[in-house]
């Protein structure tokens, strides 16, 4: 038993790759089902934001990731990503998205110096931003939408002439979504066969 | 309406710093209460792997933290933090763990290059490592232990003198928990009065 510990994070602890029974696969059988956040909407047609996404999902963080090249920003950022809790069980089964799922997608401040943290970063309390990506296939056009919220008020829907929906549509691994990123999602969606002919042909042309 | 998006991932769309009303003040009336795991041992006395710990709470992520100066390492590294939903509940009513708290933490490894990402990094599917810290002031001296998995086999307590230990009783911010890594928490435990000396010595120190 080595007394070495990643919760000690002293740097070359893990520097090796272990193999770990994928936790996802093996539910405890006591769990009930999950709430069902249904997506709410004003009366002048805007989403509100979910109060509670911080206890969805969780499905991966990004460190500064980009999808155009850039010169260097001078500030670090991390971006969480959640899903809605009902919407992941039945991923889970069919490596398929149902009606009124919701992702979140949070940004924040990356601190370097703090507390006992030496190197690398850790999450500040700033958040800055929140958007959404949600599927209604009955109230969208292309079946999804994307609203950017600001103040925690009800979002108007992004246009769908904005870059995020026609990236999402020709890139994303599943069904517009970037199942790619996403680490314990993606090897469902191959078991499945639902990975997109797009995110395919990217896997092809990378070759 | 602006139609640049977080989900672009465009690097400037967001460097303004928005803000949001906490999500976990406002929990969902409907929400059901969480599923309570409750930490099962083998015959001979090791701690159990918790199979769906991706399904519990997520606090926080860092990228290549370090308590201690290194040289850079070669490569990159993310480490996840969950929380057994329970627990997280009481957390958030309290500003303390209640026994049987259960932290994950899992590290996974950093991807540069793939897919339509060009800067930054996002997470692998490969799991190179998923410990526990466990309170149980009736079964452990001091309360807690750590248990680092291999291969999702059952795990023997990390013997105390580790310097896991030592650090996170000197230097965490709640009851052995480094809360001041986990942004959606740091302010509960402001408000509850439940900041350790240590840590607030730690805060004067710095200043």
């Amino acid at each position: 038993m080595k007394a070495t510990s990643l919760w000690t994070l002293a740097g070359t602890a893990l520097l090796g790759s272990l193999t770990v029974s994928p936790a996802q696969s093996n539910p405890e059988a006591a769990a009930p089902a999950p709430a069902v956040h249904v997506p709410s909407y004003s009366a002048d047609g805007k989403l509100e934001m979910p109060a509670n996404y911080r206890e969805w999902v969780y499905l991966s963080t990004g460190f500064d990731m980009s999808y155009s090249p850039r010169a260097q920003p001078g500030h670090h950022m991390f971006d969480n990503v959640f899903v809605e809790p009902s919407a992941y069980q039945a991923f889970k089964k069919t490596g398929a998205w149902p009606n009124n799922t919701m992702f979140v997608l949070e940004a924040r401040g990356a601190i370097d110096k703090g507390s006992i943290n030496k190197d690398g970063n850790y999450q500040s309390t700033e958040l800055m931003g929140v958007e959404v990506h949600l599927k209604d296939t009955g109230r969208f056009a292309g079946g999804w939408a994307f609203f950017a919220f600001d103040d925690g008020k009800a979002a108007t829907m992004i246009p769908t002439a904005a870059s995020c929906y026609s990236c999402h549509a020709e890139h994303a691994a599943v069904d517009t979504t970037f199942v790619q990123f996403y680490p314990t999602l993606l090897p469902i969606a191959a078991a499945k066969g639902t990975l997109s002919a797009g995110y395919k042909h990217d896997l092809g042309a990378a070759k």
